[in-house]
């Protein structure tokens, strides 16, 4: 029986969507037809004819063959073909529009009645019958207001322009792009001659030793460099970092006058490379416990340095697989049978020729998960005599009677001391991966804001950006980044300021550094992860440089000083400065005074008054005060826990055991904190209204976001309800969005040169789709 | 003037603690030091001899050269040298040791007072003089009781244990070992010669195809031994995917009986290579829109098939790079003109020689993040020629006549017909994922177990498993690993019954399958990241497995569906399934009937009555019913304000735009919800007391820990407050600390054989230690 002649049927026609709906789409099943037709056949108004129709073409038993569907679907089309209706309808609209512009009332109760109790969602399923196909140019994406993008570079790009603007030419040559898919040895050859370019043409080296190679004052424009480098080939940068920063630089930090003036100006030109062997496969994070042996020979007037057992191995040294001719090598000093603790000694591997010298065995770390481009190695030495003058003596030297001298007398300071030469490479590696993470979000966002993927029939798909998960995972840590670079900008100028100034005690710094170190590595490689997924199979791809940047950038968690390890060092650095603040005597008095800003903060505790309403959320001071308040409750917390261990006996090493995760906790709050003020002093110095609105937004969604992270400890301490939580989770997708159409604004305001940027995802060329 | 001396001095014995501590740690400033003398000096029993001397000691201008620290440090050496004290004391207590068990009543005091006055951690700094040295053995590690291997390996193993052992086998040969730093097109090579010993020796490609290659009734062996294959190279994991499951699969599922006849035992033994051609690259995830057109031509009986844009390049499929002889391509079929939405086709692309046939052209996608011994491809077709008989007609064919028939007449039930062919790879990147973070799981524990770093001083160093951050980064990841494991079980079962049942609704399989996928690639990302970091550089070095995990495993949290669209896929199922629960009529009373149990578990709410301890916590039915309230208060809460915005007329694109964030987070609850429920229920499976009392204890970590991470929701909602929260925060690191000593036997129940496992850190050899 042909039932599609029926079709034609006038009084069929307003029915027609929904006979299409019941078949064409998945959503109903025989029973939901069966339904649809028993409250079709209860309208008392059907006329016989019609009723026979509905009944033919709602029989449970019989759907439509594909073909009676396609008809039924031409017929559809035709009748509503010349309406293009601007918004979708509902089925009774629908019926309305096609008869004349209204269907009787009877019909289009019913058919509302029908969506309602199936649930239909019929617009959807009609549209792409109804809705007209319009080829439209895409939709523009930057609708609203944009930031300046050179008045927010100039405020990233902070002091040294000059040679971030030197290492932006470098990174801009086709030549000095990031490498990929190369074997071991190809990226080690390319990265040594990229060095070597830097050393000779670019001048990199130099600036490594103010007052040795360079009349600068300072590290500032070396650490300038190294930020700005990172927007490279990041085993470049590790290789950079490796000869200049931690070799260089522990001849310029442990070395006196003569040892500086011997060897930093063939260090900073590539005459001599080196490596940096602290590390011990045994003793990675525990430099305390290294067992190297550099022990005095007075009789031969020489240093032998000893590697006593396997796990004493030196490890992980980069240059040192391949490229290094001498290593700075920490070990136990040994002076007339007296240990001295750690100390480094300079000691010649590899000869003219790159041969291993006697007595000296190197070996190859092998591949690695990234940073292929440098040659971290392994060294073994067997009782390898040095002169004397090879012990690096700016802090302790033998003296010509053969006895230990040293200005530092107590061995713990004078252990520090040492160490003190990571201060600069935490601060560099911090620098490192916000800018690692500037690249990846410049990537993904730029190809978010010209990517579409799903969206309404027939229109434009939808731009990745407008979607409010993407804007979460992007914009969130595009906030972030931005605070994190204002924060690395402050330590970089405290860490400048102490080296100027000679500062004595400098374990306030040191903290500092090894807390953003730590929370800015955390952040990149989570940060990078969001940008991979971001692009999808895109972002898998090597060209794409994101799989390079996760990669390089991983280790960067757990070298120069494991996070968790580190963070638990700014914990017991913070729970000494409490100690003192709040002991008795003169001294400890003004310690406390000092600290009375704190105390009036925590009066004010913003969120008691359980404000829930935007401005107050948006408010800096509330914002700057719920941080300071999280850092400085941890804080009374930990100490107070662990005076209670203590006083009841347990030993010191079980308290901080026990409290480790306690521990861990105040060190990221005090760094978030520190990240906090970074940003709202931005806000406050910026040059220009637009610029302070723009970072504004920023500082409100990085707050924001870091309080929606951290809710459930604040309601759990009674500082916020509920209704609060909630507030924050809701207005964050609204800051989000506010700043969707400023992003790529944003990034280009990190700077990073096209050719240097590479990823053909992040460049859009209409003549040729970059897919 | 020497000081020295005075040292000997019977009266300055018990001071000597204190001056030590006073200049050789860097606890004390000058101003400390002065506070310090002010003290002793106001002492009215101190004799004048005393005085003097501590003075000269305790000069803020003149701290002792490192000679006399260490002439001093000797001296006290010499002093406690005999005590051995088994525990650290006090400056007070140490002097009372050391003038013949008591020092007078006034020097205690006056010690102690100087110890709280200056918050000194004295016992800290006296660690090295006055702890002995005893070369203990290292503390064993396993001192409690630990789980029977083999029991837990048969609950995890469950059924098709022959072929799980079979592969197990095939892995722990020497030359199946994973690959790294090959070059892309070594590894390729390497990948295929396995893939031919896995069809050919082992028999894997056979399994995959019930009834034409196999007598088996379904998948499941197929599937055991791709979840075994996964504790391998990954790259020969995604290549047996491609080639067996998306390739062959596409044949098996969507080829009529014929067709099935004709390929499917050559592409089982490798005679047929092929590739899945699904994917463009302007259309990643949204596979409706694919442009690739495969138009019936009459007149020659033949389909052509075309890329009409460059957007419509087939992108992303494995094995058309290189091997693939035949792509199975997914076209927008067009018969007579009309267009019947996407099918497949059996394309030739290229001749026995490996050249591209005539009108194909072909492209690599080059060097990835990972993977890289898999040939993903790219293809181009300029009007490809292919006989009728090449599409794939289980479900739609084209007559002899020339007209299109297909017994499946809704398009859109069409489409997901064809789509549900990619249930099976869900299924399967889901069990792969589970079993990389196995291994990454079993190594870092394994690691974690023998390296010891820092602790008490001259005591052997502390294993990492036993730092409470080291516990929760791995034992969590741990507990969820074996929850999904179980999650994986049920969905694995639940596929192969709808196969073997040839059931007609499978949209909620293919909604469980798609949440699940998202799930446990996110947590294998998540795992990874933490068993990488737990190592250190060792997890960093390419020959630890961890590397390679890492970079192969990323891709799967975006291909196989992007996680983010699945998640919502899985939303818009539940929030079908909820509109029909609760809308009229006896169909719908029917359904609301059976969601009774939901309803009645809602009432009973079990956090409401805030029992906060532990007993509570830990009771598997009120974790249960923590998980389904929050699922079924997230679908509730969504399918109001989808209701709300739709009955103000917003179109149901924006409606979902809105939503998005609360759909995704919907899915997750409940697909949260399924794999509590899985390992509740192997709990109560378990064959004997003792595996179900750890299994139970890996459930309430599983529960407690996702409770944690969920808990501003909860108090957002009022079923948790802040006591609770705070409780389950405090018991998650407990519970963890229970599975401490079980962790080594909780992997070696995943049964990786050694030489599968690799990682040289994964395993001790006392002769030979493996750093």
């Amino acid at each position: 029986m042909d039932r599609t002649g029926a079709l034609a049927t006038p009084e069929l026609q307003p029915f027609l969507p929904m006979l299409y709906v019941a078949w064409a789409d998945d959503a109903l099943s025989p029973d939901d037809v069966r339904v649809l037709r028993e409250r079709l056949e209860a309208q008392p108004w059907l006329k016989p004819a019609l009723r026979i129709a509905l009944e033919q073409w709602l029989d449970p038993a019989r759907p439509p063959s594909a073909a009676e569907l396609a008809t039924l679907r031409r017929t559809l089309e035709r009748s509503v073909g010349t309406m293009r209706p601007t918004r979708r309808l509902s089925l009774a609209q629908l019926a309305s529009s096609m008869v004349d512009g209204h269907a009787c009332e009877a019909t289009a109760h019913a058919l509302a009645e029908i969506e309602s109790l199936l649930a239909l969602d019929a617009a959807h399923a009609l549209d792409d019958v109804i809705t007209p196909y319009e080829h439209d140019a895409p939709r523009p994406f930057a609708r609203g207001p944009r930031p300046d993008v050179a008045a927010m570079r100039a405020m990233l790009d902070g002091p040294h322009v000059a040679v971030r603007e030197t290492v932006r030419a470098f990174l801009a040559e086709p030549a000095h792009r990031s490498a990929y898919g190369l074997t071991k040895e190809e990226h080690r050859a390319k990265v040594l001659g990229w060095l070597e370019e830097l050393a000779k043409t670019v001048g990199i080296g130099a600036l490594a030793y103010p007052g040795v190679t360079t009349d600068a004052p300072d590290l500032g424009g070396y650490l300038a460099a190294f930020e700005t480098l990172a927007y490279g080939d990041l085993s470049l940068l590790i290789k950079n970092g490796v000869q200049w920063g931690l070799f260089g630089g522990s001849i310029f930090f442990l070395g006196d006058d003569a040892q500086r003036a011997k060897y930093l100006h063939e260090v900073a030109s590539l005459g001599l490379l080196g490596c940096f062997a602290m590390s011990e496969v045994g003793h990675g994070s525990n430099v305390a416990d290294l067992e190297t042996i550099a022990r005095y020979d007075a009789e031969s007037d020489e240093i032998v340095v000893h590697t006593p057992s396997e796990s004493a191995r030196k490890d992980w040294a980069g240059n040192a697989a391949r490229d290094a001719h001498v290593a700075t090598v920490f070990a136990q000093l040994e002076v007339a049978g007296e240990r001295h603790g750690v100390h480094a000694v300079l000691v010649p591997i590899r000869d003219a020729n790159g041969e291993e010298l006697p007595g000296v065995r190197t070996g190859d770390c092998g591949h690695k998960m990234g940073l292929n481009g440098v040659d971290n190695g392994r060294i073994w030495f067997d009782h390898v005599r040095v002169p004397r003058a090879n012990l690096l003596s700016r802090h302790a030297r033998i003296t010509d009677l053969g006895t230990y001298e040293s200005a530092i007398t107590s061995p713990g300071k004078r252990f520090f001391t040492m160490l003190g030469t990571l201060v600069g490479g935490r601060v560099s590696v911090a620098a490192g991966a916000v800018s690692a993470s500037k690249v990846g979000l410049a990537i993904a966002i730029r190809y978010a804001s010209e990517r579409r993927q799903f969206g309404p029939t027939k229109e434009p798909e939808t731009l990745l950006l407008e979607y409010p998960t993407h804007q979460r995972r992007l914009l969130i840590p595009l906030a972030t980044t931005y605070a994190l670079s204002f924060a690395i900008d402050e330590l970089r100028e405290a860490y400048l300021r102490a080296q100027r100034e000679g500062a004595k005690d400098t374990r306030e710094l040191e903290a500092h550094a090894a807390g953003l170190k730590a929370i800015a590595t955390w952040h990149a490689t989570r940060t990078l992860q969001a940008c991979r997924e971001a692009c999808g199979g895109q972002g898998y791809l090597s060209v794409n440089r994101l799989a390079d940047l996760k990669s390089d950038t991983d280790v960067f968690t757990t070298f120069e000083g494991d996070n968790t390890v580190l963070l638990q060092l700014v914990a017991r650095e913070l729970l000494g400065r409490y100690a003192k603040r709040f002991t008795g005597g003169p001294v400890a008095l003004v310690r406390a005074l000092a600290s009375a800003a704190v105390l009036t903060m925590r009066e004010k505790a913003p969120f008691r008054a359980h404000r829930a309403d935007e401005a107050s959320l948006r408010d800096p001071e509330m914002q700057r005060a719920a941080f300071a308040w999280r850092e400085e409750s941890l804080l009374r917390s930990a100490a107070a826990r662990a005076k209670k261990r203590s006083d009841a006996g347990m030993d010191a090493q079980d308290v901080l055991m026990e409290l480790q995760e306690h521990l861990v906790a105040l060190a990221e709050a005090h760094v978030e904190r520190r990240v906090m003020d970074a940003i709202a002093g931005a806000v406050d110095r910026a040059p220009d209204d637009d610029t302070r609105a723009w970072l504004a937004k920023l500082r409100d969604l990085h707050a924001l976001a870091t309080l929606e992270a951290r809710a459930a400890w604040f309601v759990e301490n009674g500082e916020l309800d509920g209704g609060q939580t909630r507030a924050i989770r809701k207005l964050v997708p609204k800051i989000a969005r506010e700043l969707r159409d400023a992003a790529v604004p944003l990034v280009d305001a990190f700077g990073i040169p096209d050719a240097c940027l590479a990823a053909p995802i992040a460049f859009h060329d209409p003549a040729h789709p970059r897919w």
